[in-house]
């Protein structure tokens, strides 16, 4: 859903994970402590089309998504290292292709490692991707079974709320090191 | 300098040669079996400055190209092996960032691996870049001494050669299996 009325104060954080096949995205509109989601969703990359062609597709529908949610900031997970140089070269196009798309809109926009954001969510630097999307959910107030999201949608929604810590803890004394630790401390968070 | 009115009925062919730090790029007007060059440059990107906006930067000088000089045809020489993972990803990016300015202003976009355009210019798939540096001065009348082209942008201008050359096979009988027997039985084409 496009922001409406009462997010009208909110700020709007895009969270992408790219990748060269499957790119997840999400946004959020934060407003103090408060988080709501407004998308999520995987864009998935024909393997078969030619790799230039599908990275115009991937530069057109992350466009598509800032034009339709205009977020204030984004969030990128950026892996950067990696054993294989071909799929390092791959997935370098579809940040490069995800950037661009942001960048060229004059948004600002910053990047995180996957240690990052699992720190962020759990506290721990080597978490799942299923306990990161545990958590997502849990803070986000997704209802956990009815709607599970695929891990590159949640792993979306982690680096925008990564951001939306890292951004809090810019502006204001830090009251939560961890997002394990806000849980064990605010258990009514969890569904 | 921009396309003049003799260019008016030749093909314009951009050559880039996409790199982390530096990118060349070439034009060439190209008419029968006469090729005129109308551009070729490197674009030097500032080290020290975020990775995004230095894609951002390259982005938008490759488009200013493609604005100022209105290519028909592009061609890029994309690298697809390496051994270090970290370059390959920093590679991927520029590539992308290069492959996108063209790609978004609707412009035919055809990839070469550089052992296909080492064997375009000089008959043999792994010559130096000085050698395919030499075959390109000679190939397109540039004074050898006075203007001594750096690396990354004969190597640019090669790529355009590459596909001018691969672009008139698809259409007419090839006459000549490579530059190099082209140059030996033209001498006077040697300047």
């Amino acid at each position: 859903m496009p922001p409406s009325p009462e997010h009208a104060n909110a700020l709007v954080i895009l969270g992408i994970d790219p990748g060269s096949r499957h790119t997840g995205y999400g946004v959020l509109a934060v407003s103090g402590e408060r988080a709501r989601v407004l998308a999520v969703d995987v864009i998935h990359l024909d393997g078969q089309m030619a790799h230039p062609l599908r990275l115009l597709q991937l530069f057109e529908q992350i466009g598509a998504v800032v034009e339709r949610y205009a977020p204030d900031e984004c969030a990128l997970e950026m892996p950067v290292y990696g054993r294989n140089p071909q799929s390092m070269l791959k997935l370098g196009r579809a940040q490069a292709a995800a950037m661009l798309a942001v960048l060229t809109r004059q948004i600002p926009t910053v990047e995180y490692t996957p240690k990052e954001v699992k720190k962020a969510l759990t506290g721990r630097g080597n978490a799942t991707k299923e306990q990161v999307r545990f958590m997502v959910q849990a803070l986000l107030e997704l209802p956990a079974q009815s709607t599970r999201l695929a891990l590159d949608a949640s792993d979306a929604l982690a680096v925008a709320v990564c951001h939306w810590q890292h951004r809090t803890r810019l502006h204001t004394t830090p009251r939560y090191t961890n997002w394990a630790r806000f849980i064990r401390e605010h258990p009514e968070r969890l569904v």
